[in-house]
């Protein structure tokens, strides 16, 4: 139960969110997140393995950091590194982002661990220039509303939706921050909150259909999203309810934001139609009645704004303005 | 833990849900459900009173009815008259229906448990006409959404928007019914898919923030929610999240019905503005973190397509269709 990280008034770095140590990787446990900070020690490729597909660690940037640094693990530990790929490889192996830092540590020579560490700095750095060139989009006196978690916790560090909040906090333009909970895991309520709170930026946690009447009422002056893919013309497929937060903004006339890296973007869907939905346990809604539990909503690029990387801010139409990604994930 | 009612496919009776015996008044404790189906059994007006206090019943035209019940009761125990309102009034002040059900009782001559039961009959009697109105708006092939709990659970027996779906289902019109579970308390996966499961009509629990897809999929055809107070000008006070549901109906140009009898009609306002909201603890939705949660939104009278009363369907302008309450609300 007590704070890793001296006290409720340091903000999180990206060593406390995932680590490599010379016999370990160490992870900040965020299952386990608001009520407990621990961490997980993980002394093998097949550990840091289980702790991606338990869900320890979350989030495509945060995910490919943690098998970066898994790999680099196994072969300080004589490990066999085609095995140790390949689990690592089949923990979410729908994660763009863990197939491509694989693919990175098997391509290089040299120091693997500090590989992994400039895997990691990369993030991190990709995530501050988004923030830069998205809190330039803020007015001063903005209370954005965000969902899910598009945090440091997701990225490895800073995070990209949360991010961009960050920045535009550290310039004075955001009063106040408002987080959808996030039926049904509470990602918002349980780790942006907890985020928030550490980067010690006021916030305030609603449910997820207080939404509209909070824009009804002028308070929520903007939403800003990351996304878990970007289709070739702008459609952004993100937690459920993002699209709903979309068509809400722009009932009420209000800047709809993605912000995610280029690494998102994926030109080969032409549009969201292609973007297959995951649907998750009936459980995570109700134990008792017949449920739907879409994972994933996609908004159509005609309800956002801007979408913003670390290359800049881009607008409609999208097919023209988006960048190509600079990475390519590995065969 | 025993089902009181002999099993998951018998349907709900107005009698189980609340009912008056020789000496006392007997309610199903709806804090309780779904887990647990179990009796309270109230042996006066002040046992009654903590009943509608502490929300074991709920719904407006419910509590006016248990506390026609509890008045009843009072008499029949020779407690003061006088004082059972009093204690009765003030469970739930704000409750139109209460003080109208006490002022009823408080006029009738002659036998005061027949006039709650007549009270009681009429609720019910107002929600099968308000049932059999809507209905006829249901197209074969439907699949309504609805939000909170306005069934026989809220009414005293079948329900408004409920009422509405039931009428529906009964004609062969309906498919299946999409349940918006309602964060924070609930009142969606708990009380309205346990009457649905009792109704044996087929249903399927959702995240609120799920809606807006499901919309997008044409899944959901219509939504269909009941009212705690509607304006001269047909703005309507309802359970937070269902302004939400009408600003993407309206994208989606689906249809948007309120169900509700015109006890909730409030012709002394004049917009959805001077409609107070209730903000309630902020541990409804986290523990831990700063929260806004407000209990109910306003739905402009523009994104209504018809409001069902026991009189009819009325369209907009509401002014003029609207009809003037049959009922007064005792001094």
């Amino acid at each position: 139960m007590r704070p890793r990280f001296g006290g409720g008034s340091v903000d999180l770095r990206p060593e406390d969110i995932v680590r490599l140590e010379p016999d370990r990787v160490v992870v900040l446990d965020q299952r386990r997140l608001p009520a407990e900070e621990v961490e997980l020690e993980l002394r093998s490729a097949e550990e840091v393995a289980a702790a991606i597909r338990d869900l320890a660690i979350r989030g495509a940037p945060a995910i490919g950091v943690a098998a970066a640094y898994g790999f680099a693990l196994a072969a300080a530990c004589g490990e066999d590194l085609d095995e140790a790929a390949s689990v690592l490889l089949a923990a979410r192996p729908t994660a763009v982002n863990l197939a491509w830092a694989i693919g990175e540590m098997r391509r290089a020579d040299g120091d693997l661990a500090e590989r992994a560490r400039q895997i990691h700095r990369d993030e991190v750095e990709r995530c501050r220039r988004m923030g830069e060139h998205a809190a330039a989009l803020f007015e001063p006196g903005s209370s954005p509303l965000t969902h899910c978690n598009a945090g440091g916790l997701a990225t490895g560090g800073y995070g990209s939706a949360l991010g961009a909040v960050r920045s535009a906090f550290a310039r004075g333009v955001v009063v106040t921050v408002f987080v959808g909970e996030t039926r049904p895991l509470l990602q918002g309520s349980r780790l942006t909150a907890w985020e928030l709170e550490r980067a010690a930026i006021p916030h305030t946690v609603i449910a997820d259909s207080a939404a509209a009447s909070l824009m009804g009422a002028g308070e929520i002056t903007q939403v800003v999203t990351g996304a878990d893919r970007i289709a070739a013309n702008g459609d952004t497929a993100n937690k459920i309810g993002t699209y709903s937060l979309a068509v809400l903004a722009s009932h009420h006339g209000i800047p709809f934001y993605v912000v995610a890296p280029t690494s998102t973007l994926d030109p080969a869907t032409a549009t969201g139609l292609e973007i297959p939905i995951e649907e998750r346990d009936a459980a995570e809604v109700t134990s008792r009645f017949p449920a739907r539990t879409p994972a994933f909503d996609v908004t159509p690029a005609s309800l956002i704004t801007a979408i913003v990387t670390e290359e800049g801010v881009h607008r409609s139409p999208f097919e023209e303005s988006l960048p190509r990604p600079a990475v390519e994930v590995a065969p």
